[in-house]
């Protein structure tokens, strides 16, 4: 799967060749992970070759992708092993790779904590409703948590009631952590990252803020998460991870046209190292915890929101009315990163929004 | 395990014998479980006979209560089975039955949603600091969202690095659901609860007021939870049970002195089923998920708090100074409840609190 040009002439052809280079440290876990829809609640464990083309079954290693995280030090090996092979030759046991067979990385979790690491999306917000961004917001992470016990496939349908609710994308980054000592500080959580997705914060806009007007967070407002069809560890990123944040455009797609680009390295307050720390204050994390950036934004206005709500703010700020609508049944996102090269990292995720009928 | 004489005569004696025929009613699951620690996340499953004395594994019909819940229709069975010959004779496989070797039933889960469906709680907490209750306290329940990946085992000691944060008890019951879907109304959730059980829904008051005002709902205030040793069916409760809510006292003690015993039967605005309906409203909950009920609190002052700072806003409120401390390092929490001839129901909470020190 290939993205536009501009993605792959955003990075020098030296720094691409450095990224193919460092892909091929075996010293640390590399990878690209999945699971495959089989009918059970946490599907079959799968290796996905680096383009994506071709996957192979893992169930042998461990069974599920959190039997791998419990086990990860004995696990992740022989499952970098799975994945170089697969990707020098797919061989008789490989499958072509398909997205739509695919559930959440993690198709139910202990923990999904979501951040709000960028705080142009919640001044943004804030702004369209005439409030500032309080100041503590600038020194301490936001962070809410989040249902994990069923998160949508990658290209599962956004089932929901009433389109009243203002059914909204959130195009995020996550990580997903080993355990995480109670206390742990930002300068060593990083090293607990096991692997990186994309997420789909799916959020109802006309439910939240009735619900934060209680004080006690998202609750209804915050239907089922959604995530990238691959899961990969921060050394298939190459230099495009920093250590702290992943830097390169997340394309937010409505209905075929580009919501926004913004560059989820660029102006992340917050990088993930601190987010674990602040998830981690008072308790530890157990292996398997998934935690997101919050909505991916730039203060630069042309990268475009990753969010319709933001887009909104964007327009009424400007003096006009918030024009653009909230998704409405039929409507289809897809959030997909690229590259250096113009290569889909993790997939994309694909989702049409759906009317759901409650049996009452 | 008995409690004082009094729990016992709250109930007649004729009702008491109903409850024993009740117990005997084979047409629904009965039972009671526990999980053992072995050194694995999920621990071992276990029963335990209705006096608390003896117990069994029963890792051959389920390896993990998750599991039992994964598939509870064709486990729950031979699980009441196993508790029924439990309960006429011991034998040679059964073991003393011991809640300081126990984790928490679900040692990790996929959810933890909390109420706060006793409103004289919310009101007094209020009231302390001069607010009043928002009229949308009384028509949609309060519930928020707890991490769930790592619960203290019933008798584990509550590690905090300090006490300055207001380390505080929380005395709920809680129920774990099995599958319900999205929409589900009120009516019809009652049947989607699987287990009842006891909660310590840990707070730490001094972070809680700093959270709140972001906006995001409890995350560093509310720091790991712990659960009963035991959780049960409804039909262990007889007709202390009545579909919605749990009709007995819940005994509260702090250092071996009565904090409160309020009855979890009593100004329970908002009882188990619409708490499941609240929580499923837009998305479905996965088997396992728990749901609280907030700390448990009568309008009637007299039966005492189940947590501190309700104590401490009654102090203030009565035109004197809030005197009652927070939990210091050493203090010891026991929850408990009993049934109508007093037994422990669910065995006891028993947590010391103590100092953490984190690795910096």
């Amino acid at each position: 799967m290939r993205g536009g040009a501009d993605e792959g002439e955003s990075l020098s052809r030296g720094r691409a060749q450095t990224v193919r280079m460092r892909l091929h440290n075996n010293d640390q876990p590399h990878m690209k992970l999945a699971t495959l829809k089989d009918g059970t609640r946490d599907g079959t464990l799968i290796v996905v070759s680096r383009d994506l083309k071709h996957a192979i079954k893992a169930d042998d290693i461990a069974p599920t992708l959190q039997a791998a995280l419990d086990d990860w030090n004995y696990v992740s090996p022989q499952l970098t092993d799975r994945y170089d092979a697969l990707n020098r030759a797919p061989g008789s046991r490989a499958f072509d790779f398909d997205a739509r067979q695919c559930a959440s990385p993690l198709p139910r979790a202990y923990q999904w904590a979501d951040g709000s690491a960028y705080l142009s999306h919640a001044e943004r917000l804030r702004k369209a409703r005439g409030a500032d961004l309080p100041k503590s917001f600038r020194s301490e992470p936001l962070m809410y948590q989040g249902g994990s016990d069923a998160f949508l496939g990658p290209c599962d349908d956004i089932a929901l009631e009433s389109e009243d609710w203002g059914i909204d994308v959130e195009a995020e980054i996550a990580v997903i952590s080993g355990d995480v000592p109670m206390g742990t500080p930002a300068k060593k959580a990083g090293e607990h990252i096991r692997l990186l997705l994309l997420a789909n914060d799916v959020s109802l806009r006309n439910l939240a803020p009735a619900e934060l007007a209680k004080g006690f967070g998202f609750f209804q407002s915050k239907p089922c998460s959604a995530f990238s069809p691959v899961a990969l560890p921060p050394e298939e990123l190459g230099p495009s991870w920093d250590g702290g944040k992943l830097n390169l455009p997340l394309v937010v797609q409505v209905n075929g046209e580009i919501l926004g680009r913004p560059t989820a390295g660029v102006d992340m307050t917050f990088e993930f190292p601190r987010l674990i720390a602040h998830a981690a204050r008072t308790r530890p994390l157990a292996a398997g915890t998934i935690i997101g950036s919050g909505t991916v934004s730039n203060a630069d206005q042309s990268a475009g929101p990753a969010c319709i709500a933001e887009k909104r703010a964007l327009e009424a700020s400007a003096g006009g009315e918030a024009v653009t609508p909230f998704l409405k049944f039929g409507d289809r996102v897809r959030i997909e990163m690229f590259d250096a090269e113009g290569n889909s990292l993790f997939g994309a995720i694909e989702q049409q929004v759906v009317r759901y009928t409650p049996h009452r």
